[in-house]
């Protein structure tokens, strides 16, 4: 007896036509599974006007009105495709996240699923429907409607696997699965057959946006195998599953971009306790996200520290440091949107050394220069000049021979 | 301390902007009324864009998923008004049929209220906060969405009323109010200061587009006056309240006509017992509302039957008719689409002998023929040919001096 949940994205969905393949992707699937539960996103761009509406009442509108209002979504696209099943002759049904008992807490537009009740989807399934859910969505333990940002459907359909104790999650995307390094750089990259939940989490991490880390994490704490596949043709795609269900190990998995950070420094900081917390509690009560940090030996008592975030909050990053600069005694502060963030990521790592080297090493005899360096256990990445993004990710995908 | 009701149409909240007038509107009447509860429509042509795309996957989808679908529009609409609100300073809250606990029967996509409970909307008024409801919706005891079909809104609006013990619920519409005729028709008609709940539910019946019947019933039957008026303007509109609460009472308040329908009849009927009642039982089991039904005199054990039903139906009617005319023994039957239907209505009459004779007087005065009478006790309809369908209108109005 297995149990599948099928998650189909927006761009799965985006029309009538794709809704109905859709559905008869999943009538194939009830042939060869038991228990087949569908999450879908909403249409196509339907995310986005909703939240154009919203934008032109209201420059921050409540949270808990942006949840009432972008919840529809979803609910249009599941009762779509219930009617398609239905109508192709495969009994199926809708069901909201609060008829499914999707719990999360009181964080409207970012809520977080505390409890996954599926008790009548169960009863569904037992009549040998297809059930429909919404995903994105859930409801307070008080019945207030919830979303969970964007990604939530993945974390959605995780959940539910989780909960049913479903045999495996499918993710259905418009790629064929997760790839060695971006297709669009590196025309010689392939599909990966199975990587370890903590390599999916890392590359998600360091740019690759085939899973949001959220679901993956979900993944890995309950085992749940996920499955990334084509939406648009039947080959296997990816198996992201635990480390110790995979036989072959890469030493290096994958190599991964991010266009998207900025580098910014601040100069000539006081070199003395208690000031990398303030400017990073400042910068976390902005509700910026930080990813890479760096701080320079020290002369004469000052120091540069220096962060990547995203280039989205540059202007908000801008706001809070112009406050802080006088504030911390510092000198000043540099800012530098030219940059790509290139990462090997690979389990391997741990027990192979030398893999750092080799990276830097590769990127030197190609006259890479290195801005930053951060490592893990199990990834290493760089920060070099936007210039030469692509070139570093190429000769790095070919130094380790993925 | 006062409490209104008030429901805004589709298109009193057709777009953004339109939206944002209804929160002024809304802001407004708030310095005068100490707690207001705003039920909304779905946006505009949201709801026949939704039916459009279920049209696209499925010529009968299932009910319950097409309340699933057609709820996500009042959804929108509620979500997007009470950020309007939020943003003029004015703290409101949207709640879904289901938060507001409008408990419905099974009966999906025209589903009838059993019970609303209303405690949360209490609690949040008490707040200070205005309360935006979706219209149209409700969900059944066991947590199914339902609909309540066109101009459930109205119903929803009135019902809260009822269950808030509301002074009164106020319908703004596109019209300026009731009038004595249709002013696109009757260029002299007026606006009616006041009607009573029988006669409003008499010009509904009749053909008054303004107020759907069942909203007029729920409202005569908890006996909350409704308020008529404008979305555009704050002039005030006509009050539907109860009988003995009208003053000055009119004894025809007004001619109403429909131009929807179509005379039918089954000619040659045997005339002996339970024949009627197989055609109307025929009908009614299509699902098909008949109107008028008038019986001639029977010749030779013979008679003909004729009724009339909505033009819309007409390809349902013949369907149940072609099957029955050979069944009953009848000689066949006869249909005209080209007909009107012309009524007066006023609660005088009771008191007034001799209106219909006016009436009758009057059509044959201006060389209209009568096809068919129908009667009640505030009512008088005629049907006409469609032809004479606006002059009739005209001359009675005229005539009775609206």
């Amino acid at each position: 007896m297995t149990i599948a949940v099928q998650k189909f994205g927006g761009s799965s969905v985006a029309d009538v036509e794709k809704i109905k393949n859709v559905a008869r992707r999943v009538v194939e699937s009830k042939k060869r599974i038991d228990h087949v539960v569908v999450v879908v996103s909403a249409l196509g761009d339907t995310t986005d006007e909703l939240l154009g509406l919203a934008g032109q009442i209201s420059l921050s509108p409540p949270e808990r009105e942006m949840d009432m209002l972008l919840s529809t979504g979803e609910q249009v696209s599941m009762a779509l495709l219930a009617m398609a099943l239905n109508e192709l002759g495969q009994e199926a049904i809708s069901m909201t996240g609060q008829q499914v008992e999707i719990i999360t807490d009181t964080g409207h537009t970012k809520a977080k699923i505390r409890h996954v009740g599926a008790e009548r989807v169960v009863q569904e399934l037992r009549k040998g429907r297809v059930v429909v859910v919404a995903g994105f969505q859930g409801v307070t333990s008080e019945g207030e409607i919830t979303t969970m940002g964007r990604g939530g459907s993945d974390t959605t359909a995780v959940a539910l696997a989780a909960s049913l104790h479903a045999d495996y999650c499918e993710i259905y995307t418009d790629v064929d699965g997760v790839f060695t390094a971006d297709p669009r750089v590196v025309p010689t990259a392939h599909k990966i057959e199975q990587i370890s939940y903590m390599e999916m989490l890392e590359m998600a991490a360091t740019g690759a946006r085939v899973l949001q880390s959220r679901s993956v994490e979900y993944a890995r704490n309950y085992q749940v195998p996920l499955h990334v596949r084509s939406s648009f043709h039947p080959g296997e795609g990816t198996w992201v599953k635990s480390e110790d269900d995979i036989m072959e190990k890469a030493i290096v998995s994958a190599v991964t971009h991010d266009f998207g950070e900025a580098k910014v420094t601040v100069v000539g900081v006081p070199d003395k306790p208690g000031v990398a917390a303030r400017l990073f509690g400042a910068l976390a009560d902005a509700n910026i996200n930080v990813d890479m940090i760096i701080q320079n030996v020290s002369e004469n008592a000052r120091t540069d520290i220096s962060f990547t975030a995203s280039k989205d909050e540059l202007e908000k990053v801008k706001k809070v440091i112009g406050e802080l600069v006088e504030d911390l005694g510092a000198e000043g502060s540099k800012l530098d949107d030219n940059i790509a963030k290139i990462s090997l990521v690979g389990a391997g790592m741990r027990t192979h050394p030398g893999i750092a080297a080799g990276m830097f090493k590769t990127l030197a005899d190609n006259d890479i220069n290195i801005e930053m360096i951060s490592t893990s256990p199990i990834k290493i990445s760089c920060v070099v000049g936007r210039e030469d993004g692509e070139k570093a990710v190429k000769v790095l995908h070919e130094h380790f021979s993925l």
